[in-house]
């Protein structure tokens, strides 16, 4: 009978132990429908409210907005400090933390989205050298940086380490080019490409260096074969997904532009997104490596049917999901960053030998561009901001563990957020001045 | 340590035991990241399709869509009975269940924002008339078929009963009405004038009852003074939030148009409605009845400033988010009927009772235009589908209880989805003949 009326009052006997953790507005406790959505709804209202504000005044001052939603986490985390348990309790919310996956795998589909994977195989030589280039040294400092700062940890954090410096988030990057009136020059078109191989190559190595690390968590060892085997599955799936996408999507889309009902386009994209995201939990990779390539694999064309009908471009219907869902991911990242680190002088200073290690390995990106005429030194500066997603692996970091502790740590995970600060504040005035000197 | 880590890796300690209900795709566990979000994005594929797949099927055969939705989560759950428990992992889950209250949160939002306060003041006499008849018979007839069929149930549960028969859901009586034409009749306009009354009084009913059965639950008697109490509470919130709304939404919108940054005409929108969702939960009304108020507060006209900006209008912006949400309210609620139950005669005499009081109820409203040059019956049958709005009803009664028992049990809710699918089947070809009839 009691099993009947949990199955009927749809609370799973987890939802009950799970009391604690959602009633963080326990005291204001509703007298009557004590609906675990009441407390979800108030963290998300301060959530987006800080996220814009926020977003507003890093535009104003010339930053990116994410690094306003960031801040504004840092900020309301420091309430926790301040004795305030309640921002606490939302950083620390499984649901709240759940919303903010979706976020990160509805952004890495919409990041997808603004790439095909036509547009991957036609970037051309100086893109793939500078991807190439802008991968390996980082990742090797970024190694080297763990070895000599922290010796004491496995050489699996030092990896990690190097991993969490590979990925660029060219966004910024993109929006000063933009602002500059030089988005189609050479330059540009080197750093977007070299950009998109980047993204893959990024989720490629998370996959191997996230996977090597579960497998010797496991107990298993750092044999060349674990690695190659690991790479072989990732490669796997990322070209498995995008050969298999890229024949299946116009037949999805076919039959679903034949169904009836409003919001087929999106619902149909969301579960391509979903599916692929869940496939790639599965095999032991990223879901937002799935959520990347659904978005790769979709393309305009597949939806003729649907604009003919009169739905709205899918990239316009994905977007108000993104900006309910995505601000709340870089909030709560913010919030995570211990403030009492920043008064640690070793947290200092492997922050600003990893922004170092960031800011130079990046500088092997204009060695691609030797021999050609063009502005090296703009490429290498353009390809520094790390962004959301050095922020993505880092949260990835702290889910894994290597006999029992996690292999990013509190000091390692506020050390990661500075570095992400730091490049991304410095690029636009580098990348103005750069630009200009060159002109 | 063991809390710091808990701080840093963001999980809380209920997390861990969340787990049998997280991880439903246990048997394919994945290897590395266990990612909280891996089994949540397989149950949402799943949900998406079966929703999209069934709403097709639906509007071929004349039928809403929402009316395949909830048949496809009937027959998701039914797997459960064929021993394929991955199903009901995904009905009680924690994570899912915050996902479809957050839907049908932002449904109500979006119901609110197609009226504004202005519409509701001018409906004028045979609208109210109609409406006041139309919750005031079947709510009678409600609790009059509990007190019958359930006579060892407590007073609150026929109370309850009457109350999830008052509130029309006249969108599908919209869609009949413009697809023969007939939209702006004069019928038609009493109707949906009605309509919009009815949602208001169906909200304030459903919080005085919710309100008494939750006092009475912690011991308070069913007094006069303890219901006007709770009518007073709801009118004030009600009434107090659209008085406030109505001067500070342009205020509040106005501010915002100055913020830099894109999204933000619908970050300030959730953020309204999340707020006012909030504190209707506070108060211990359901959060549905803030959702609601908030879009009847909102108006385009607070938003010319985005217009001009190049935003979309908000109902284009809000429209994404429930395109991905709402389903999974409908097909969960499906899931939830247990199919055992329509063997048993008892439940199918209360379906056939209940469907019987909600139809021959609604009649009353003909009396509304008594004296006029209206067809009494069309708007008697274009207002007999409940809907989703009976079905959130029902899903509030769930998680009521009076000394330990819920208010609405297996069988109750099953019978009131019976009731929700046949008043909503019946409603198109009869309203098609009674038009055809009087024209």
């Amino acid at each position: 009978m009691a099993q009947t009326l949990l199955r009927v009052s749809g609370l799973c006997p987890c939802l009950l132990l799970l009391t604690p953790a959602l009633t963080f507005g326990q005291e204001h406790a509703p007298q009557g429908h004590d609906d675990p959505v009441t407390p979800v709804v108030l963290a998300l209202a301060v959530i987006l409210t800080a996220a814009k504000l926020a977003g507003h005044i890093a535009s104003r001052i010339g930053q990116p907005p994410v690094l306003g939603e960031l801040i504004a986490g840092v900020v309301l985390g420091s309430f926790d400090l301040a004795g305030i348990g309640w921002f606490h309790a939302i950083e620390t919310d499984a649901i709240v933390e759940v919303l903010a996956r979706l976020g990160v795998i509805i952004l890495l589909f919409e990041v997808g989205l603004e790439s095909t994977v036509r547009d991957m195989l036609k970037v051309g030589l100086p893109s793939l050298l500078v991807a190439v280039l802008g991968i390996a040294a980082p990742f090797a400092l970024g190694w080297a940086v763990g070895a000599l700062l922290l010796p004491d940890r496995s050489i699996y954090v030092h990896a990690f380490l190097g991993a969490m410096l590979t990925a660029t988030s060219v966004g910024i990057t993109a929006r000063v080019l933009q602002d500059l009136g030089r988005s189609t020059s050479a330059e540009a078109r080197v750093i977007l490409g070299a950009a998109v191989i980047d993204d893959v190559l990024g989720l490629v190595i998370l996959a191997v260096v996230g996977g090597v690390i579960a497998s010797a968590d496991r107990g298993g060892s750092l044999s060349a074969t674990e690695v190659a085997l690991i790479l072989g599955k990732a490669g796997l799936f990322l070209f498995g997904a995008l050969a298999a996408g890229v024949y299946l999507s116009p037949r999805i889309f076919g039959l679903a532009s034949r169904l009836n009902g409003k919001g087929v386009l999106l619902s149909t994209a969301l579960v391509v997104c979903f599916t692929l995201a869940y496939l790639s939990g599965l095999i032991g990779l990223a879901p937002i490596v799935g959520a990347y390539a659904a978005g790769l694999i979709l393309e305009d064309v597949h939806f003729r049917d649907f604009a003919n009908r009169g739905e709205h471009q899918l990239e316009q219907l994905v977007h108000p999901i993104s900006t309910f869902l995505v601000p709340i991911f870089f909030v709560i990242m913010g919030m995570r960053v211990d403030l009492a680190a920043f008064a640690r002088a070793e947290v200092l200073g492997l922050a600003a030998t990893l922004t170092l290690a960031a800011i130079v390995g990046k500088q092997a990106c204009s060695l691609g561009a030797l021999g050609r005429r063009l502005d090296g030194l703009s490429i290498g500066i353009g390809m520094i901001p790390r962004g959301e997603v050095g922020l993505i692996f880092a949260n990835i970091g702290l889910g894994l563990t290597i006999a029992g502790q996690p292999i990013v740590d509190e000091d390692i995970f506020s050390a990661v957020v500075i570095m992400v600060i730091v490049t991304t504040m410095v690029t636009p005035p580098a990348l103005k001045w750069s630009l200009a000197r060159s002109r």
